[in-house]
């Protein structure tokens, strides 16, 4: 092949360029000293049990067990399953009075909020209080995490509550409801718990941060609407969880239908909700406000009501918690019939929202602290807890964001606050409960008002806009899709879209001319380098992906593209028509015999245009599936350079010789 | 901070290996001479106009209309529409010699496999030569694929006979079931036409090369035995196609059940296409010998028939093909009732099946002729022409393997041959399909054993064996469900395999240590360049993968691992502790704000290690939103290198200072 123009171009280009920063005898020399590398091939099933590990046991769970001997290797286990014998041995009167405070401060702001969060559920209060006993303890003994806050919460008792309704009628079918309820939070545990021991913990990485916090946001403003119920003392309220419906049932009973005492006690308690959540926030040493606020509130209004009997003038009142600690519901639960397998799926999906939350608080918290939290182990700790927990008559629990952040800031040691949470709950339920009869709706409607607004963060919504625009669609989709539809369709958006992105991620691969830096041998994309010079009658493009069968026919076709822009650029101007094409492989971690496939058939292309095809620092997985494929013996192993340089400068020399 | 050891090395370091390379005076200026650069911010309706174009018009259809006058326009998006009027303009008696020959060719050959499809499909033996008829018509003037071979194929075949079957029965529902096919096969062609038309044509690129090898080989396989009914004339003979179903039928009726004449004649011809078969692989002049021998075969097995009455002792014939072109069929398509929603699922799956066969050939004989194919364009063709098809008494076709392949080599030159090959089933349809009376099912089995055996690639599983090996578990994982389960339980393990393996590659991506390659300023993979050495005090990790939510949570602890493995390992020795970690982003295409706080908190993890963070490379994109999220500022701008030769150069600087 011989142009002469182009050899010329090439010619003056290296004068110029290459020569200012490297002598001419390196040039020679330097290409020659490194070739591309092919490690020696791994046997078939070490590289399997590899690839299993990493994707598994990615934290290598298994290291502190190596060469002990095995009384040392059982504590080691016992301390795996029960961190509570791993913790406990440091555990120390100091950190007791740190978990004590903090356990009081999160109990005087659950036991309101359970009663709130069960409504939500269409469960009985106690079913809320219950919840935050034994799951608690079971936590205690088998969680990792030092500062997560564990019981019902509002997003979980609301999507919970969505899904059974519409399976069951929680007030005609009462009994059955109920046992769908245990059946759904017994295989909600058993999703968790084999999440974590089958080690796939890392299935909740696939709901994308932005479309759980346009999911909460949602979920949070619908629980919100949802309380004017009780804040107003409607009536008759929707049972639907959508904007719109909502709307009709708050102003079509307008004024007759609102209840106006009620609205004044929840309004007054509101307001100091607000403002003490406020000062909370404004002063740090002031934190304890917010956290026993709602206990105050509580009490005071209780005795409100009970004083002037409010409850005469239409004021909707608790009326009845039962008293006692939890009843057994093993035999409650369905292990047959038609129930169980509605069951299990409503089990699933609020298994994985509930699992979503706590790892997310607990990853949180760790990493505020610095320590490790095993994701896996944290699973089947919180699967057993509800899977105990719906044998004794507790719906799902999990995580909360509020009461976490309250215990972490009460200065919370150790999964001990939850064990004196549990207990403080435990007296409740055995000693205060008939006090609660007076407690009006509305201010557990106020008190779940003040919560949920803190999921609405509308800071990671505005940082989520400014860095990723597909995200921030994301994020308002399931936002959207949560307030204008229901929980479920926002849930499904949720998902939908994440799942998209991953799949487009994996389609579209972005492809990038590179350039060189003037006196440099270092090519960079010319897009972001303005300096970065094109090499007359070289083409280098950058492959920025594995190269799978989701993507090897875009990338064949979208280099082909470029060298046609290129030569269509090049047509009408006394430059050199290109000649090689180097594909700088360095991003490429991976191909596949699809990909392997459009490579051939990209070097087929090329051959019948004339454009010859140099591969520049292909990874080690890559040689060797070139080696195997024998690609390598197709383009000739002199095509394939250390770097994107000495590709160039090789091309360069043949094209000199050429002429 | 000072470490006077790590300092002391640093330096010898520096000394030793640089210097070799770099003159110390370009060391120190080097760095500063280029930046990273962060390309001006594009507004978010252009980012977001340039995502959609990239992924929906990868290909760019309407850059030929721009600048154009409106008539040239409308005549572009006439051709654009119907190729026909492209290529139809340069054609000549040269090329229709071409297609004449190739279109007798292959007539020749799907007249009697669109008999034998037909059955696999549970339908009347004309439906498979009305579909020879009606969508090669269409395809003709909309398709631009100049080699394939469009009609009914064994697969499609099956599947549909198969997911049909599960619905109605087709010998007590006969009626219901037709409309059925006929329904889904309308749907089948919506289904394809709207791919095309909103551009989705890359979701069949979801179906993995190696899924659709293994699939494909099993469905042939699957075929080959239940045409063991015909092929021994057993009469009795399971529904089932799992192979153990299918192996009881076959040998529980032997020998009594088995008809020893039948198995003469489908002996003898099974040879004789065999050979034909293997002379036409061994001399490629002889490709016509294949293509035709099958046509011969029928027509001497039906006069031998017909002369000695062999059908008197048990010999099953066709008895009856309808005589006469294709009835409407319009009338028959369910557009309501309980059968609608069923169509539209069947039709959904076998229109994406025949969509990868059709796309898979197309590309195949496109890039063997180098001419460019587009999906999407393709995809309205097929869609249209199976609508049409089901209109007219057509079920589901597709481009044929086998059929192409005779195609190509019969030296077809546009789709004038499928024109061809549709007026001779024409004629067929009118004037002689009472001949096929006395035509032995037996032929018609041998015919499709030899037809389907090209399906197993055993080649490319081999490859794929080679090259990947979760690829070929991908392969067997479907050749094992079809042959053992079902059609469409093979299709879903394939699907199932396929998407895991996608997501797999977005959870767990690569990372690997670079060292230096001695008397050079480039880093590599110390597994891949032994000679690459470690730079004492830095830790040097690339992420091989864009940062996303599926991933940051592992890329984060995995670059801690590394770091605590790397710490490990050095503290018994008398070397100095890691001082820098430095991220080389090279291969970071893109990053989310999951992945950006997974950066925030590895860089507060390693603030608390004592631990310096130091980037190298980040492209564009990434410089964008780490500035937009303020991680610049938090880590400081002057911790951002171009490569990470500065990077380790600075941080050696760096540490020299310190001491």
């Amino acid at each position: 092949m011989s142009h002469p123009v182009a050899a010329n171009e090439v010619k003056n280009y290296e004068a110029d360029d290459i020569s200012q920063y490297e002598s001419e005898q390196q040039l020679e020399k330097y290409p020659s000293t490194y070739t591309v590398g092919c490690p020696p091939r791994k046997r078939f099933l070490k590289e399997f049990a590899d690839g299993l590990k990493e994707t598994f046991f990615s934290d290598d769970p298994l290291k502190p067990y190596k060469d002990q001997p095995k009384s040392k290797k059982f504590m080691l286990g016992l301390q795996f399953l029960f961190p509570i014998f791993e913790w406990g041995r440091n555990y120390n009167l100091i950190k007791f009075k740190g978990d004590v405070i903090a356990g009081l401060t999160i109990a005087s702001l659950c036991i309101p909020q359970d009663i709130g969060y069960a409504k939500l559920a269409n469960l009985e209060p106690q079913h809320g209080l219950y919840s935050s006993f034994v799951p608690p303890l079971i936590y205690a003994f088998m969680g990792s995490s030092r500062d997560i806050a564990i019981g019902p919460v509002a997003v979980v008792s609301l999507l919970l509550g969505s899904l059974l309704q519409d399976e069951l009628d929680p007030i005609n079918n009462k009994e059955e409801y109920l046992r769908l309820a245990f059946t759904a939070t017994f295989f909600a545990g058993i999703t968790q718990a084999l999440l974590g021991f089958l080690r796939l913990g890392f299935l909740i990485d696939f709901l994308s941060h932005a479309a759980i916090v346009g999911f909460m946001a949602g979920a949070a403003i619908t629980i919100g609407l949802q309380q004017l119920k009780g804040f107003l003392g409607i009536e008759k309220f929707t049972k639907q969880t959508d904007i719109i419906s909502v709307m009709k049932s708050v102003f079509r009973p307008f004024p007759h239908g609102w209840n106006w005492p009620t609205i004044l006690i929840g309004t007054i308690f509101l307001v100091f909700l607000l403002v003490a959540k406020y000062m909370g926030k404004k002063n740090r040493k002031l934190f304890w406000l917010p956290a026993i606020a709602p206990l105050i509130s509580v009490v005071l209004a209780t005795f409100f009501v009970y004083i002037t009997h409010a409850e005469r003038h239409g004021v909707q009142i608790v009326k009845h918690i039962k008293k006692g600690i939890n009843p057994s519901s093993l035999e409650l639960i369905y292990f047959s019939g038609p129930f169980l397998g509605k069951g299990v799926k409503i089990g699933i999906i609020a298994g994985m929202i509930a699992l979503t939350e706590a790892v997310a608080i607990g990853r949180t918290f760790a990493s505020m602290k610095d320590y490790q939290l095993d994701g896996n182990k944290e699973m089947v700790a919180l699967g057993t807890m509800n899977v105990v927990g719906s044998m004794t008559s507790c719906y799902v629990a999990t995580g909360s964001f509020s009461r976490s952040a309250v215990n972490y800031m009460s200065g919370c040691q150790t999964p001990v606050s939850n064990l004196v949470m549990s207990v403080v709950v435990f007296f409740t339920l055995l000693l205060i409960t008939p006090l609660f009869k007076y407690t009006p709706n509305a201010i557990l409607s106020s008190i779940i008002i003040s919560a949920v607004i803190g999921l609405i963060d509308y800071e990671a919504a505005f940082l989520i806009w400014k860095v990723d625009k597909f995200d921030f669609i994301a994020c308002m989709g399931a936002f959207l899709g949560v307030i204008f539809a229901s929980v479920e369709i926002g849930l499904l958006i949720a998902v939908f879209i994440s799942f998209a992105k991953i799949l487009l991620q994996v389609t579209r691969p972005r492809t990038t001319i590179l350039g060189n830096l003037p006196r440099t041998t270092i090519y960079r994309n010319i897009e972001q380098y303005p300096d970065a010079n094109r090499v007359p009658g070289v083409l280098v493009v950058r492959v920025d992906s594995a190269i799978y069968f989701t993507n090897s026919n875009y990338v064949k076709e979208r280099i082909l593209r470029w060298l046609a822009d290129e030569e269509e650029k090049l047509k009408n101007k006394n430059i050199p028509q290109i000649e090689f094409l180097v594909v700088d492989m360095s991003p490429v971690t991976d191909i596949d015999t699809s990909g392997i496939h459009a490579l051939e058939d990209l070097f087929k292309s090329l051959q019948k245009r004339e454009v010859k095809l140099a591969l520049a620092n292909p990874g080690p997985v890559i040689m060797e599936k070139l080696h195997a494929s024998e690609f390598v013996e197709l383009i000739g192993n002199d095509k394939i350079f250390l770097t994107v340089g000495d590709a160039v400068m090789n091309c360069a020399k043949k094209s000199k010789e050429d002429v």
